[in-house]
């Protein structure tokens, strides 16, 4: 069925002129602030058939224009066509961002309208700040009387994480949060983000893509723990949902029902609850209109659950560990088979080879993320999305990139290797030996305690910038343990964040180059932060490098190579080696002995 | 004389009971926020003795106190003894500073007195936001009817600058901050920060320590400049600032009295003047409480000539190449000489005689800073003052640093060298050797346009870090012209400085390493921003190196250098030798010969 994109914007503009909207947007977001929302909340894509991760739609009664960045040029121009919908280019010297737009239309006191539940308070703000005379209304489930097969709110199983897997009880979590609030001064704390309240509760279900989260809120008080989950919708054969919402019940914490969350606030306010905090980089401007409306004092701030959450501990560490050896053997398997294969499987074939590889893993709960599966050219596209049909063939020269991850009840991994799949060309095996020497760059690194990422970015860098090349995206993000693979606080990018890098803190490490109609190249490990010593200058701060997977040394520029990073490469082959070998079919063992070679 | 400290604060302390202030604060600034106030706003030192750079003193009814940091600690406790004067230390891990204090002393609305003349308006802002309760007084020259022989406002002679130094006239420099002034409706801005006055009128003086300055105040409105100088004061054998006014005077600058600046700025408010822009970090609090009162409508901001002034023109640049060329030989004559001098000069005599040779240098002005001549500990302080008597003999072993630089009328320089006196230890060897790659790291760095000091810092420490080792201070400042030897907006070091390193900008490239009892070590180059070409990737900087004086290659330990560090110190030390031989005595000439030789 090929649904006629532009019928649907017509129909939209019918439901603004029905309400007197002079403008309407839709975002990308669901209404917790989530990296990939369920296809109920994929409002965009169904409006406009753009299937891009990042895009936000506006519609005017004369326009209708699509606003997404650098990534999602060429499928947009292609998802497009024949919508009459326009693209916005972001992130390129002259990018115009909607809320500056709209105040270029110079219109008067502009009626806007967006989606109460799935647009985030801050962004409204922007908005609000560009066009002050706008009236926004935000109104929930605005596409709800067009959209009729909607899909329903997800309401996968719920499992929960004992301590000998989280490292810590949510009533100790809880303790801790009861104990900011009070240091804060707050009657109540709403949770919103759903990696926060997966952490909080030690509870993962697979609502959203690839983040093993439950759609839900969380209210804390001081003396109660409210749950808004779809408590009723659980198709639940294995009763693995009832027995988690047993545990959680004897555990006192409340659960309430997620459609009816605005209701039940409305009821807690009074005198043990006044001052409540919410943190407005996840809440929907819906939910917050509702505190302010039930009368609660609501103070504002960035949540405290996130750094918390960013510092493991020895339990999760310990698990992180285990999952990077349980992956590095699936990835060995996987390289060795690939090897056999140049000029015979495309794209997706290996990805699903890799897929079917990690999820025999004992504890797989499915991808990280996306698998991208690139060969040649393809690769040149950072985010890359590796077609069902009609992919590339993995031929048996120059450079395949594969980036993928899992999600185990013991930890998240998130591995890039960029392989050389025969004969490389110079510039391919240059860029490949800056990009390496880039990633040992940061791998190696030993910084002071209080350094922020920022401070360090530029280590993984200069090799490139010397040869005047670079890369468009950040080195490195925080990862979850068996959670969301994107989490902050704490990254290694070319920004201004603060937040100093703390140990016990896990890290991607992944820079690249990419050179359009060529080649990608990116190599990428986890890192774990640690302490490596004090003394009279201060204490040091360092990385364990958690992914266990060789990088291959064939189409090294081997003169390019400091002493120091030539030791680094040959010491982390010689670990991979000997920790996954004893594990490994012999005949694969034989191969990594080979590959793992010093130089 | 021996002033007897302890009786000035009892004094104070009757002044403060007669107002009834409960708290008096008197700053280390002057009214410009000069980075060395002249000796008529030495209260601090003329109060407590302390003569330190950095230093705040505060007194109530019981306690007297003097807040400075880490590099003055020793110093302090030597000259504040018997003044009942305490220590507050500042840099420190559990720092108090002076707002935090007076809060923690929980009085009712106290009253506190400053110096309002010396005051910025944002120490003032600071302590408020600490103190909500404080009924803060503002006195001019609160000091001057207990200090009786207080010195006067300096007038020293005024010099101009022609295009043929300056690269540009006043004239040309006005009308940009005219355009600024119209682009951001503003009718007035008021210059108070003497560097900025000196860069724009393209005037030069000598009323502060080592910064070419004359103290005044500017006000450019649409059509008129008024300069608030002692215009009367000036005593004047070679009419040489008689000269400097009339050339002003002829360029339409009307000079007005320095000391009767609030008089006159309450009779240019009215309709063509009304809304004037200062800025709150260089602005004392006296002169923004009459601003309000004479009915200015102001707005505030940060200046918009530090920028400006930062980015050098290509007269501007040529000059500062021929400043180092001519310090550059001083230099080498000077390290020539010690050389011989090993065992039979103290720290004094060494910087009396490089103070010497560079004084012979045409066009000097002066130093741009107290040169620091230290020798084995005492170089373990960073900002070590040599003392005229009784300093430290330069021994025929271990290292030596001078810090060191000059103002020219064409150009500014500032250098540090750290000199082997004859055998040193392994760790000095290790130490000299690492600060040397530090240099390096940062002076061949190549980077991306946009690109802020705080993100390349690390290239300048991670060698250092590597070995546990790191610095306390800043990497790099930057370097007016023929002005401060410390400019903004630029600098590189571990802060979040947002302001991108653009071409044209001039900056210091100095690590160290300091160890209490035993040595300190320092190299220190200036370097030019400037783009080093464009390609698919973006614009690319780098630096060229200003500073001509040869690293002694004697103390390396060679195999700690990469390969690429090698061939940058052999090429800079070849270059230094090509580019100076020419214009030195011969057996100076035969030295660098030996000195440079490649390693």
């Amino acid at each position: 069925m090929e649904a006629c994109f532009s019928e649907r914007v017509e129909a939209l503009r019918a439901l603004m002129r029905e309400n007197a909207w002079d403008i309407l947007i839709l975002g990308a977001g669901d209404p917790h602030a989530s990296e990939y929302p369920a296809p109920r909340w994929q409002q965009v894509k169904w409006v406009s058939g753009f299937t891009g991760e990042a895009g936000d739609l506006v519609i005017t009664r004369d326009h209708a224009g699509l606003w997404t960045d650098t990534r999602f040029f060429i499928q947009a121009r292609r998802q497009l066509e024949g919508s009459g919908i326009v693209l916005h280019k972001m992130r390129v010297p002259d990018q115009v961002p909607i809320p500056q737009w709209i105040a270029s239309l110079e219109m008067e006191n502009p009626v806007i309208a967006v989606d109460g539940l799935c647009q985030r308070v801050e962004a409204v703000r922007e908005l609000k700040a560009a066009v002050p005379s706008a009236v926004i209304k935000a109104v929930p489930d605005i596409l709800s009387p067009l959209w009729l097969d909607r899909p329903a709110i997800p309401s996968t199983p719920i499992i929960t994480l004992g301590e000998d897997l989280a490292g810590e009880s949510r009533e100790a979590r809880i303790h801790w949060l009861r104990k900011w609030m009070i240091l804060h001064e707050m009657d109540a704390i709403l949770l919103t983000a759903l990696d926060e309240i997966a952490w909080l509760l030690n509870v993962r279900g697979s609502d959203v893509d690839y983040n093993p989260v439950v759609i839900s809120y969380l209210l804390v008080t001081m003396d109660q723990v409210y749950w808004f989950v779809r408590k009723d919708a659980f198709l639940d054969p294995d009763g693995e949902t009832q027995a988690s919402f047993e545990e959680l019940q004897s555990d006192e914490i409340t659960l309430c029902d997620y459609d009816e969350a605005v209701m039940a606030l409305s009821t807690f306010v009074g005198e043990d609850v006044s001052r409540i905090f919410v943190d407005p980089s996840t809440l929907n401007v819906h939910l917050r209109a509702c505190l302010d409306e039930c009368g609660y004092d609501v103070v504002e701030g960035p949540s405290p659950v996130p750094l918390r959450k960013a510092v493991k501990n020895s339990v999760e560490i310990e698990g992180m560990r285990e999952a990077h050896l349980e992956d590095g053997l699936v990835m060995e398997q996987f390289l060795y088979w690939l090897e056999s294969q140049a000029g015979r499987v495309n794209e997706w074939e290996a990805a699903a080879e890799l897929g079917r590889l990690r999820a025999s893993i004992p504890g797989y709960r499915g991808d990280s993320f996306e698998t991208i599966s690139a060969y040649g050219p393809s690769a040149a596209l950072p985010h890359y999305v590796t077609p069902r049909e009609g992919s590339a063939l993995v031929e048996s020269h120059g450079l395949y990139l594969v980036d993928s991850g899992g999600q185990f009840l013991f930890g998240t991994t998130d591995i890039t290797r960029t392989v050389p799949m025969g004969p490389c060309t110079p510039l391919e095996r240059e860029d490949y030996t800056l990009v390496l020497r880039g990633h040992i760059g940061l791998a190696r690194a030993v910084f002071p305690q209080g350094t922020a990422g920022c401070q360090i970015d530029a280590l993984a860098r200069e090799p490139l910038w010397q040869a005047h090349r670079n890369f468009g995206h950040g080195t490195g993000h925080g990862v979850g343990f068996f959670l969301n693979v994107h989490e902050g606080p704490q990254d290694v990018r070319q920004n201004f964040n603060t937040q100093p890098l703390l140990p016990g803190m896990i890290l991607s490490d992944e820079p690249g180059i990419y050179r359009e109609g060529m080649h990608g190249i990116r190599h990428e490990n986890l890192l774990l932060c640690r302490p490596v010593g004090d003394n009279e200058f201060g204490s040091w701060l360092g990385f364990e490098t958690l992914t266990l997977c060789h990088f291959d040394t064939s189409c090294l520029e081997l003169s390019l190579l400091t002493e120091a990073e030539r030791s680094w490469l040959n010491a982390y082959n010689e670990r991979v080696y000997r920790t996954l070998s004893p594990r490994l079919p012999a005949p694969v063992a034989a191969w990594l002995r080979e590959k793992t070679r010093a130089v």
